[in-house]
């Protein structure tokens, strides 16, 4: 028995995965599932996933050891409120957010001070499936986490929490949370702003359905990550908005010029930006673990 | 026997594949495969993929019933030029370039008219994989194959072109030359370029490599075609440039409206995109095959 207490905020994919591989590591001795729907924490208990369950936060987080927040971005703030004063002081607090200056602000903001157990972290997984049924305990094997821990944190948490995420398997890193929301915003907001866009834009034309008759393979492959969750990333642009406006906006600019060189046919340019990027993803890209 | 004369131009994974398909249908008696690289066209006969070779235009084309032109965009100007005096009168001629307005544009200016016999087409298929040792006789069974016949095509040219792409296992549709590049610019030539431009910005950045360290499964897919063919694809945005430049500057516009409505955190705004992009791609996307 590690004596070690879990509680999750935030019951499904990414809240069930941490809680089944922890379980499984023998890391944690007992598990509380928090969240808004009650169906769905006692299924969480049905799976053998969660021992308890509870609608309420304050609740959870009492007595708890281990605090894992993994709710969507807009409800990080009133999350934190409804912890604020039922949270140990010895207790390690953590998340799934994946953009991070906007959980530090919200935490902030809801506690007054940022509580020197908070070490924020974004594990970088999923499946395209969501829900507490859906969890697995390797989901998080082999994967990265980008821990980012503020000057608030204490030593003693971040090591914990590495540990913990070592426990599930995971790979660990660490960087600042501004420089989390750069890479975050380039590897993975950008490309989906293009793919929802880019479906967006074609649905809106006028011969809409026939175009998407002529789409092939490739184009499956490039709009997957259109199907996501639209409020989830409703929620991740206004949580990154800085980083990712920035991004967005200057390679809007690269394509103008893209588009400037191709009715300019300056098959010299062309070939040499289409190269660069065959090696470089040949290079970097195709080691990425393909999906379970 | 049906004792057709089949002549492929470019023997490669579409060429090969073409030749294949139709023999295994019994549509073809023999064929002639005609390429730069006598290495490669040796290895199609020993493949059985065709009878016979030459790395000379002309005595390809010379007594061919029908010759499938599958080189890249940039060398069709030249293969025309070079048949021109030995295309049979009643000889069929099509191609397989994913740009039609420029391959009409050849042809003519090789010719000094269109030979009746001339019906542009463009299959919607193809592999990761190129060269006549990756062809096979399915590769166009139910995949979409367009053609977009001419004023100078006749009845009798389009009739047999339609039906020797539907003993491929090929679903056929005709459309304009220009509807044709509007619609492969915005289902595939745009992607392209948008996969391209991602990969080669985030190289570019100092952070670059570190960068793609953090990419994860829906950055693979998304920019699986940014590891095309670089010579292919300037081809085929030089002979798709009006369509396509257009089409990405238009884009761009659109990108950088997205981006202010980040920026000012427009939840409203991004949801709509979001929930549009996907019931989009769930109700016209989920559909197309996955690659063989």
């Amino acid at each position: 028995m590690s004596g070690i207490r879990l509680a999750v905020i935030g019951v499904g994919l990414i809240g069930g995965s941490f809680a089944r591989a922890l379980r499984a590591a023998g890391k944690v001795d007992s598990v509380i599932g928090c969240g808004r729907n009650a169906q769905n924490l006692k299924h969480g208990v049905e799976l053998g996933v969660l021992d308890e369950w509870t609608t309420d936060v304050a609740e959870a987080v009492r007595g708890a050891d281990l605090v894992f927040v993994a709710v969507p971005l807009g409800a990080m703030r009133s999350v934190f409120e409804a912890m604020r004063d039922h949270l140990g002081e010895q207790a390690i607090l953590t998340d799934a957010g994946s953009a991070k200056a906007s959980v530090v602000a919200d935490c902030e903001a809801a506690f007054g001070r940022l509580p020197t157990g908070f070490v924020p972290g974004h594990p970088i997984a999923g499946t395209e499936h969501s829900g507490v049924e859906s969890s697995f305990a390797d989901l998080y094997n082999n994967r990265r986490v980008i821990l980012t821990p503020l000057e608030s944190s204490s030593e003693s948490a971040l090591t914990q929490v590495k540990q913990f995420w070592q426990a599930c398997g995971a790979q660990v890193s660490t960087m600042s949370v501004a420089h989390h929301d750069e890479v975050l915003a380039a590897t993975s907001h950008l490309p989906h702003m293009l793919a929802f866009g880019l479906v967006d834009a074609l649905a809106n034309r006028p011969d809409g359905e026939e175009v998407f008759r002529y789409a092939a393979g490739g184009f499956r492959d490039f709009t997957r990550i259109a199907s996501s969750n639209p409020a989830m990333w409703r929620d991740i642009c206004v949580s990154n908005r800085v980083a990712l406006s920035q991004m967005l906006s200057s390679f809007a600019d690269e394509m103008q010029s893209l588009a400037a060189a191709i009715e300019e046919a300056d098959g010299e340019q062309l070939f040499e930006i289409f190269q660069r990027a065959k090696t470089a993803r040949d290079c970097y890209v195709d080691g990425i673990e393909e999906k379970p």
